[in-house]
């Protein structure tokens, strides 16, 4: 037996380009970050690109009370918490066929670093959550393009080695508050690429498209546009 | 004693309009609507507006979850959840302030009528939280611009008896699911008035500006753009 191929077509003749994307959650402390999933989408939108939401149905690694900051003793679900992101339209991360869409885009907020790999509790010494490191390394050998921003490049230092990325300077300052990543970048193999926040580094070998939205201490809407310079260059490498 | 009178100037020279943001939870289905707060914060911040966030220091009617759009028997706080779409930076809605701001900005989800009026299960009958109600007055009663979006006009419709809304279309239709508030809003001796997702309704009597945003079956990239021109409108009247 064959599936049926099925070509999508934009308004004006162009083939709709199949996005994949990956939450972890709902919310920068624990989940994904709310504003650059929102600005991604919005971009996406706008480009008219055919979503679809995907996140591990798991148990989160824990639930952080985002007023004071400080982990509660609740326990929340990975995919129940990015259907808010989502609005009721996510997927079990389980179900990512690769071979069903043509970009991969992660954004970032510390579920990247929580959910999707334990970068937040063993820095260098970090490993990406398996179901996750497939994906990564399955779009990557297809020579399918993805992007991720702010935490969540570091999903691509360990599933791409020697990946070139940015997640922003690597010189610490009010405005890098987490320049400190990109030294670690470096010492993992990859080139990291200093880059302001309405800029991306585009790894054209890789097909890697990073920039830094969060990572930066700037104005919600340079993030938004930042992220918009991201979704154009990653949907032009499809 | 008195307080000292500070005055906000950006760069430009121009005066920087304080705006209070109340939201109602984190989640379409039980509390405010996600890409709503993130688009209204996006064009606030491009116009260069000084945003304080609050919220309702109180437990949510009921938790949904998304996956299923079915409650769960978990139980949250309105304010705690507010705080992921703020990032941490929310304030309880009882330290509000009017004499503080130059705008109030209320976007839509289920939380507008589960947390800040009881509209979800009331209906017609319904009343807004004392504590809104009072607020919502007070902005009008000084003169001060109000904003709302989505299913949040409700507040409107009872707080500011005969004023002028759109909520979208006033007649069913698969893009405008949701058109039979339109006539429970004219029933309560409201004007409604239909209005496109990318346009708004200028009340000018009552300094109040509405728009459908998710009221339509819209791309979010259209639904973005609707809250822009709520921003700009509501930004002018102040």
């Amino acid at each position: 037996s064959c599936s049926p191929v099925v070509l999508l077509f934009s308004n004006c003749g162009k083939m709709v380009k199949r996005v994949a994307l990956i939450l972890a959650g709902c919310g920068v402390y624990d989940g994904t970050e709310i504003h650059e999933a929102s600005a991604i989408l919005v971009h996406l939108s706008r480009a008219g690109a055919k979503v679809q939401m995907f996140a591990p149905n798991v148990e989160m690694m824990h639930v952080v009370n985002h007023c004071e900051g400080k982990p509660s003793n609740e326990k929340r679900n990975v995919m129940h918490e990015s259907a808010r992101i989502a609005r009721g339209d996510v997927s079990d991360l389980a179900k990512l066929n690769v071979a069903d869409f043509d970009v991969l885009i992660i954004p970032g907020g510390f579920g990247a670093a929580k959910n999707l790999s334990d970068w937040a509790t063993k820095g260098k010494e970090y490993s990406v959550k398996p179901q996750v490191e497939k994906i990564i390394k399955s779009f990557h050998q297809a020579g399918k393009p993805i992007a991720m921003c702010c935490i969540a490049p570091v999903l691509a230092a360990k599933a791409i080695p020697g990946c070139e990325i940015t997640v922003g300077h690597d010189c610490e300052c009010e405005k890098w508050p987490n320049a400190g990543v990109a030294k670690s970048m470096e010492e993992l193999g990859c080139k990291h690429v200093n880059k302001n926040v309405e800029e991306v580094h585009v790894d054209k070998k890789n097909k890697l498209v990073t920039t830094s939205a969060f990572m930066c201490n700037a104005q919600l809407h340079e993030i938004h546009d930042g992220l918009g310079v991201m979704v154009t260059e990653v949907l032009k490498l499809a």
